[in-house]
């Protein structure tokens, strides 16, 4: 209850092990949030690197994670001057819910792109739709959508799995790393958009941090490219309020039957 | 000296241990290439899992490997009727070169797309250039480039971090989900055409396969959408003879010093 920062919260034990409590509020029908898991396991990592940036993400997603006490362990694999590499597990009763390895890294937030793609226009958050209970997730999440890729939640899949939208906590908090990985998981499905319903449950995301985000919205957009066979990538950007690419991520994930 | 097939054999001393011998031919000046080792890696996995995909490998390099005698230690921690995950370490000299995350899955090789994007055009093979030592790599690995992304070659980089090509094996053997591995990291970096030089060591790549691939050439195409602060990352899409995408990758690696 007490939103994300409280959330996210973990209290070393010892060596690599990192106490964490599951918040329910961060869920949505009593699936805990895959990008809540992953920020909970960033800060237990951040507190053991010498690097405060996770710049690489990959997360097996193996079992369904419930509210309640949880613990986060890690494995140093590597120390660089660059980079730091661990191995990361999220435990609940005994079982591995999430393994994950995660590079940490120090991002310098002046550099200037050498080259970067423009961001696509998407309308301010103004324009933007609201939906969905404003009570566990939504109670912590303030998210604003595109009109324009919200077509299934009248029963009229646009066709093309994109949904865009803004993204910014109702509590005090600014963007950092930790806020990044439950932005590149906060989206609904994309291929709610062509025609697939229900729960889609991620398999696999790895997401990478690529400069510290400014202060503001951040303004998401979810891609997928392939559709097939009951899978489903998704693909999301998401965009610091100074119009500079701060996250990537791509997940697969199984997609909820049509119908 | 074998060839592919022979290079990513791997031989059960134990449960979940599987010897390898690195084959240096399939590397570029002494560094054996990333995509060849989770080949090797996808072996492994494969012998052991009831499914015949690699439907995700995430994988962290960590130290430079050498050619030789190497271990790969495989580690379930789930086994579904959809997916199954293991760890999977590659060893050498009783240190992790590279430590992967990889699901398995049966795809359907019949199953049509609800919904995929449209293959970029590029030019037929024998449109295409071929360039680089017919030792080594070249010898096992027969790539032709497309000409207008190659012109960092002759010291006129496009701008883009762009580079597409097409790429067969020179021995008798079709593609399959281990070729795939080595597909996904088989481009010059595509910093080469925003002028970075020398080498662009790989921090971590994940790629999914997303289809069975038709026998023939795969059309294999790399793109970055951000380089900045020594950082960039490099999206490829493997699109086999059928023209249907069959795998997608993202790398996350440093960028070579520009000059």
């Amino acid at each position: 209850m007490g939103g994300f920062a409280a959330a996210t919260t973990v209290r070393k034990k010892a060596e690599g092990r990192y106490a964490a409590d599951l918040d329910g509020d961060l869920g949505i029908e009593g699936a805990i949030n895959g990008g809540y898991l992953m920020a909970v396991m960033a800060r237990a990592v951040l507190d053991q690197s010498p690097h405060p940036h996770p710049v690489a993400t990959s997360a097996s997603f193996l079992r369904v994670a419930k509210a309640g006490p949880a613990e986060v362990r890690v494995e140093p694999l590597k120390a660089g001057r660059t980079a730091a590499v661990a191995r990361v597990t999220l435990v609940q009763n005994d079982q591995a819910l999430v393994e994950a390895l995660i590079t940490t890294g120090t991002l310098d937030g002046e550099a200037e792109p050498v080259y970067s793609v423009d961001q696509e226009k998407q309308p301010p958050v103004e324009e933007c739709l609201e939906f969905g209970p404003t009570h566990g997730f939504g109670r912590q999440v303030d998210m604003r959508y595109d009109p324009a890729t919200m077509g299934w939640l009248d029963g009229r899949p646009t066709g093309v799995p994109e949904i865009r939208g803004h993204l910014r906590l109702r509590e005090p908090y600014e963007p950092d790393g930790v806020l990044l990985a439950l932005a590149v998981d906060a989206l609904p499905p994309v291929v709610l958009n062509t025609g697939a319903k229900g729960w889609a449950p991620t398999v696999e995301l790895t997401w990478h941090m690529r400069a510290v985000p400014a202060p503001g919205w951040l303004s998401v957009h979810g891609r997928g490219r392939l559709v097939r066979d009951g899978w489903f990538d998704e693909e999301v950007e998401v965009w610091d309020s100074a119009g500079r690419l701060v996250a990537q991520s791509r997940q697969i994930a199984r997609a909820g039957r049509s119908g």
